[in-house]
């Protein structure tokens, strides 16, 4: 890289905020997935004007940029996809710059993590609900460039849904400033909606306004355990046609059920065919209660084998170590896993569920599911070691017949961890040629030079 | 227009799918305002790919295309405000294709009538929540081109929230598919949100895939009377700040009370400065009514005058009538009314609202304000009449000063009805000029020729 350029970013950022030793540009060359790309230079901006010299500089030379946050991304959409250019990290853009109990609001710079942004604002009562399971260290900006969610967005929605403004520096370095505390607004274009959920391809966010909810008092956990898959995906319809909307409901299947088990000893029974875990949240304590009740009530009538509604504190906090132990447990069982994030109809769980066990079959390798069942959003984890190139080959295929499978449903490719480099194979397959044309329309109208975050996505 | 063209037109849709009377061009060269404009002609597609065919011969002759529904809207959008062209009425694509009790879904052609949707899916105890007061006669296609809202919307969100999927005919006649069953989707731009609001400007919206709920069993209803507004906007937040989701919080002013009453005589005290109007909702009797209760219990702490909590049904139904008595009422005050749909911070309303009144005071016409407090959505309506030259002006004059009123608080010019015509002179000092350039890049993606509602939003 021009060292020209390097001396006028760090003329922007201050020199601490430029990094170009190998070490350091090794650092950046990750996220959660296998992938990897260097950067040739990493820029650490602490305002949003300095991030707007930066993308100048960066228009001005035709040098990629690729927006990170602190780079938990599972989908490879945080590094490098070409060789080359620049990661503008966020890390240093972690102030929060205003919380308005007022009017349920909170601004702030999009380096945030959102763990500590959901501390703050539930220290005045408040409540933040998106949860990603990366959520003590993946960063607002991420969440919001992914439209990140979590168990709990059965009930509270998804990023997108709190997102009321967006400061972001467009390719060319102009500043947008979108939306505000209105929680209504239909003056213009839904940009809001456009730059959240683009990974980084039209712009870079580096502040939100972000809308928040009362923080629910009281939450209600229960554990049904089922003989059948099928009774387990009917509960869960069963469920949400009562009117009842847990805050989450998850699933796990068999395998997932004896990792947990294997590996924490939690006396779960393991010879169940699906578990779900029902959670209930609200202001009022008897509310809440009556209707995880009655979740239960429902899963018995569906032919539960057990339910267990959490009594304590301590056995709601176990339920839910169950659940967030599998990915942990997993390492048990292989050196590695792939975990995907397919979406389909509610209603084509049991059969998807049961075409995934077929391709694990298939190819011999365990595929543990588990997932947040309410919206239809499964994980399924190809246990696998990378070491063995013919297991990583079986891996690939296994993803492409995944993707299949949910496809050939109607369901889709990601429901919250993005597309990236990952899922780019499949994206046209996705969602067909007319929309490809229309996505690369608005990324040329908003990209012209294609500079940002090249080669993710479709592009 | 080219008969040429009109002839290729019916080859399309048949002869009594093209209008070219000037009574039936009359007839569509109006909507919800006091704005005119008349096509060349009117063309009434029965299917998406007809509307691909007609949108082709558009594209080739450079034809202008209004996309309309029922004609409902309350910013001119539906009707063309360029010199002739072709208005794409959708009256006749007026089916419902497919309601998915297991997925909670219901696919709909466009032209179908919100409240014929709303009560066929009720049938099967399902329940598609969005209740824009034009809900008897406009289309989930108009809906859809202004992301409408209502009461309702407080609890369960705007019509952008419902929409899975669309099928949306593109500028140059292509076909575009957008989203699934699958409740979450991450896999590419939102395009779903990107055409919902957008007014026709930038495709033409045929079929959309729409997100149900289940439909609550049990609602409570409860009127709170305020000898301040100030009390009255406080109530608001409270309510929301202790956890309870009203599904409506409703306010009017003490204007809009009076006109009920004079109009109505349903016994309204008429010496209160403002009131709310909050319903609860939801699956369990005994919770909605405990939130109504605490609700009212909320308001007489923050200084209600008096709170009644309809204790049976028909009182229930008198409180709504009230509310939805306001149009109709303002009738009998002056000849004519031009209602607003401003949205601001909630925090704001009492100042807005007394901003509002000195407006109305120093032009020396009535001003009625009611709305959707919960949400910051007030509707001012100014009473006159339009005969009187002089008065027109001052409306004209009024209407600028409300929306300065309104973006001096942070608020925004439109929550519900869209910008069409008549807020465009308002659209860059509400929105600033690197939003309207992003608008316009987009637009200029997807429509490249200018043809899809030219002279709309910021065009």
């Amino acid at each position: 890289m021009d060292s020209g350029l390097i001396d006028k970013l760090a003329g922007v950022v201050g020199k601490d905020g430029v990094l170009t030793t190998p070490e350091d540009l090794a650092a950046y060359s990750y996220d959660g997935t296998f992938a990897e790309g260097a950067p040739d230079v990493v820029v650490l901006p602490r305002s949003t004007e300095q991030t707007a010299d930066v993308m100048k500089l960066a228009a001005e030379t035709r040098t990629p940029v690729v927006a990170r946050g602190m780079g938990s991304g599972l989908a490879a959409g945080s590094i490098p996809a070409v060789a080359g250019g620049m990661v503008v990290s966020f890390t240093r853009m972690n102030r929060i710059l205003e919380i308005d109990p007022r009017n349920s609001t909170v601004f702030t710079q999009s380096g945030v993590v959102t763990a500590t942004l959901q501390a703050e604002v539930e220290k005045l009562g408040l409540f933040y609900p998106p949860d990603p399971s990366s959520i003590k260290h993946s960063t607002i900006g991420g969440n919001i460039a992914c439209n990140a969610g979590g168990p709990r967005c059965l009930k509270y929605g998804v990023t997108g849904n709190y997102v009321l403004g967006l400061t972001v520096v467009l390719a060319d370095g102009r500043v947008l400033r979108t939306g505000g505390k209105p929680i209504k607004d239909v003056t213009g274009y839904n940009l809001n909606g456009l730059f959240t959920s683009s990974e980084g391809t039209l712009g870079l966010v580096t502040e939100a306004l972000l809308r928040l909810v009362a923080r629910p008092r009281h939450a209600k956990t229960a554990l049904a355990e089922f003989d059948s898959l099928d009774n387990a995906a009917r509960a869960v319809n069963e469920v949400l046609a009562e009117g009842i909307v847990p805050a989450s409901l998850e699933l796990m299947d068999q395998t997932a059920i004896a990792c947990i088990e294997e590996a924490m000893h939690l006396g779960l029974e393991t010879d169940v065919a699906a578990s779900l875990i029902i959670e209930t949240d609200g202001a009022d304590e008897a509310t809440v209660t009556r209707e995880a009740e009655a979740a239960g009530r429902i899963c018995r009538n569906v032919g539960a084998r057990t339910v267990k509604v959490a009594q304590t504190e301590e056995e709601r906090a176990g339920l839910w170590k169950a659940r967030r132990s599998i990915s942990p447990s997993l390492a048990r069982k292989a050196p590695n896993k792939l975990g995907e994030d397919i979406t389909v109809p509610r209603s084509a769980i049991p059969e998807v569920v049961q075409k995934i066990r077929a391709i694990s079959q298939k190819h011999g390798l365990p595929i543990v599911i588990f997932g947040h069942a309410g919206d239809g959003n499964l994980h399924p984890n190809i246990l696998f070691d990378k070491r063995d190139a013919g297991q990583w080959a079986k891996v690939e295929e296994m993803v492409r017949e995944i993707f299949a499978v949910a496809l050939a449903v109607g369901g889709t490719l990601s429901g919250e961890h993005g597309v990236g480099v990952l899922k780019r194979p499949y994206f046209e397959q996705a969602l067909g040629p007319v929309s490809v044309a229309v996505q690369r329309a608005v990324k040329a109208a908003l990209d012209p030079l294609g500079i940002l975050n090249p080669g993710k996505m479709f592009a």
